[in-house]
């Protein structure tokens, strides 16, 4: 069996995914969707795909799945328009910026009873992938502890960072994400404290550059998030889990394993600077994994139901910071 | 000149504090105080100090400074006894587990133009002094973010544990003073989250045993730490600070650099496992800087001000975890 | 433009050079030789390459070059053969294991004026050229030692071992070639020691399977070699580069980035066991420098010539082994 | 039972060693002679040693052992004028530049069943000796290959080359001591090359600056041994012993263990520079093992022989390098 897939939206984003379907045994990418004809052309060129509409996609016999890749607000109205068509839906995250709303979409994917999966790429990351398994194979034992270290080289430009939902619900949401994957029980509370050390321009759009966040589970799990939105030395991304047995780490990618020696000292080189670059391989296996979810009949390796509590440990780290107090999940979720 | 001590209290730190003036340069040790006969006589026998009574000490012409390494409720007395006896004192941490009797204690101190230092060890640490140095030195640029991470390779008994103050007093403590050290300004918030997940009878006497704590400056700088009372791999004492132009980051003590691979992969041996082995070169380092404050009249470089401040983030974080808010400095200090 | 490639043999070096030349920006692989039809099948199957002889390959109009993958002992003639037909050439290494013959078919590629090419990958795995720009850039100023270990997981099978030259013409070949690629100066001589510590099979074959080499140069450069036919931690693959200014190293490829700690230590898993894997990027850049060279018309970076010495070198170690002496490259060139 | 020492030579080493006498529990420092009364003087008051003639340390009732720190050319002579006397002997390396005086000399030592253990401080390193206990408790199964890098951060002055008997007899017999040490088998050939590339003037005065030497035993078991007067990153000791079940190394020693991360990469500190602060912990356990030998009256761990045979293999690099070609070691033992 091929999945045969569109993609919707051909930006950077679209760029990737186009690559990664073209690259994953069975998958084919059939279409292409996006407004700017040069974008769509491009993907048309380097990968043989149809440039269709929107709604030509939607109704086309040769399309199984599709991958969205458009801006933010218009993901969850994307989501149940393929929903409905009996489309597989492969989703960028986030699903929408507001709960409300994307509880409303995962439940019309319920009652259409097709597939989604949220793109929460890093799951997919081998390294990353290497740490879960150790973890499920009983190295550590009981999770106790969870540390995610994760700076960006730079802040995005300021006309994203409006847009952006602020820096829980856009850069820590992968965090949040990998939290509840690692820690293996839903988080119950929240606290966050945030700052702006990076650039004023963030504080005065009304965001933080700079953010802590400690989460806490039924048991006692507990899990801190180190967010910056600079880090010289390149893409830091790095996860620690401590247990009852051990602890188990991943180290972040350098640009490359050569170790200059001399007065100064011993250099490695900075980490890989780009996100495309530092997480390429997981972009290529989280399509793989929603075509053998697909394949399978199997239920996609991050749904839309980790897409939503994502977002409500977001807004609840947001909650946490205006009011300066401990945020019970309950709250947010309603 | 020479500074000629006391050692009050011959038990595991005062045999270490003991151990330490023999070997500084600049210091000898003269007698030694302990309630328990065999533990003052082993002191005298390793290092030839005279026995003498607390009040002996105080009254001797050829001592010029303490050593306080008596139980904790006993340190805010002696600090005042001997102050006012004329002596300089160096007392182990904390000076009290009432921040309202440490503030009494340093007024008496402050009244007798005394020297007091507080021994918060892991400020001469020879690796940390190094991170310090590179921090003072501009290498990375100004302070935004300090991680700490510091977990005991098990819990101490449960009946020290019922007399500790919990572990926010016991063993955050030094923490709460390497993060005041390294950010570079007070901490102005405290938030902070408990767990009982290495022993239940922890918890059943009113303890944690895992915690986290976020602290927060007021120019937005931030501080977390992690800490547990277990770790099999050994003690684990990690420092990381991330600043504008960079980071610093003081790897942990092995038991050796011994690499081994094989089949399974390569294996480095676990962590020095005890804290007297860890620290040992920071405790001489700690006397060595109190004797020289004295002989160049300077401030020692860990006050009775820096025991009372980290006492005071010791309190806040107890209030936060009850209260489950952000505490202010402000409402702790009075 | 576009370089249009026949593959000559399709056993498993020449899939991964199928694959690389599918992969690789500005080559198109137009067609396939293997006396095995399935093996040619599978290549036509996964690349849409047609199956020719080698003769209609020598023959085609759509053909511009040809990357041969059969075994050794066809080689040099097959360079002859497609160089005459005005093809240029990417050969696997050894051109031939006789240095005569070596010579002879470096005679008809120089009157032919066409391109050739010797296939050592390790030139262009990214960290090693990482390792050669910064001794390129001068950070460790003028070489003096090279260090190169190379390890292989398990010694091959015995009926290769046999038709393979010995283990200095086997497997030291690439190092010796990275040697001359890293001295920076030709070698003037060779020493070398061997062991049967393996299988003592592989010595009853007249082979070594642990050897030891030094190569020096005429002004004074040393280069050793270790190699091991065993290595239980996988593929084990090392250069280090020691100069008057300083010294550059490149660590080995783990499985993971992944670290497990626990009573035992800090474990982090076995290197990469399999050249494939280890080297596939190497592979990808190795196939694009050819279609590079060939685009620019410029010189391939791994030469017949290069060929040529890599091969005079293992002989020499072969002579030096057998006469208990340094061996003068000289005297093996003739 | 307490081993009472004399000190002959208050040099560098032997302040060395004196300072160690001091701390070792066992030992006690009694007397020390040097020609220069500014250094005898400088023990006595560091140490409380009484200043004595040779005869008169010679004669003393209450002195056990020497240790002998004078310069190389006398070392023999003092040896056997102590052994005579029944003291026991340590000696720094070398016993004599001449083999056949050391044998000579281990004659005399064996007639008078008096104790010899010479100066192979490396062996007491704890790093070494944590990666020699890995190998005796069979982690790597069978030794095969041992690499050992040794460079040191500068050359010594020329004059002291000159009476050095040049690098192999100077510098690598650390590395031959350590080599037997670890293959734990007896060489049987020795191959050198040398060049000079840190400065002419130690090749006019008839010495190399940077060697490689091959090792190989009976059984195959190889030792590579790297050498360099120059090297800029520090003092620079790694072994690496690989086996039949795996492969163990040791890793340099650090400055410090902090790394500091910025534009330019991750850079950690040199290593430890000079010799006596990388082996202090060494000199110590040496002599706490010299003094253990003779309480519990077993072989000190590196005997008369083992400095014999360290001189052996260095007079055949010489040869090797002479005659460029292979040397039995039986060649040299006669």
């Amino acid at each position: 069996m091929t999945v045969r897939f569109g993609v919707l939206g051909a930006g950077r984003i679209g760029q990737v995914h186009a690559a990664a379907i073209s690259s994953v045994p069975g998958a084919e990418l059939v279409a292409v969707f996006d407004p700017v004809a040069e974008a769509a052309q491009s993907v048309r060129e380097k990968y043989g795909a149809d440039i269709r509409s929107i709604d030509e996609i939607a109704a086309s016999d040769d399309i199984d799945a599709v991958a969205i890749c458009t801006p933010t607000d218009t993901h969850a109205d994307l989501i149940e328009q393929f929903s409905r068509a009996g489309k597989a839906v492969f989703c960028e995250k986030p699903v929408d910026l507001s709960v409300k709303r994307v509880q409303e979409c995962l439940q019309t994917v319920a009652e259409t009873k097709t597939t989604l999966m949220v793109g929460f790429n890093r799951r997919f990351d081998p390294d990353f992938r290497a740490l879960k398994s150790a973890i499920d194979a009983g190295k550590i034992g009981d999770v106790e502890m969870v540390t995610i270290t994760s700076r960006d080289p730079g802040a995005p430009p300021l006309s994203y960072i409006e847009r952006s939902g602020g820096i829980f619900r856009d850069m820590t949401i992968h965090d949040f994400d990998l939290a509840r994957w690692l820690l293996g029980e839903e988080v119950e509370t929240v606290q966050a404290a945030g700052s702006v050390l990076v650039d004023k321009a963030i504080g005065e759009a009304g965001d933080f550059d700079s953010v802590n966040v400690i989460l806490r589970t039924a048991s006692g799990r507990q899990c801190t998030i180190t967010n910056s939105r600079r880090a010289t030395y390149g893409y830091d991304q790095r996860l620690e889990v401590h247990g009852s047995k051990g602890a188990a780490s991943v180290e972040n990618v350098f640009e490359s394993r050569v170790t200059v020696a001399g007065k100064e000292g011993y250099q490695r080189p900075p980490l890989v600077n780009f996100f495309l670059e530092r997480y390429m391989p997981a972009y290529r296996a989280e399509i793989s994994a929603f075509v053998d979810s697909m394949e399978n009949g199997t239920t996609p390796p991050a749904t839309g139901q980790d897409g939503l509590m994502a977002l409500v440990l977001a807004d609840a780290a947001v909650k946490s910071v205006a009011e300066g107090r401990v945020v019970m999940v309950s709250e947010i979720l309603g």
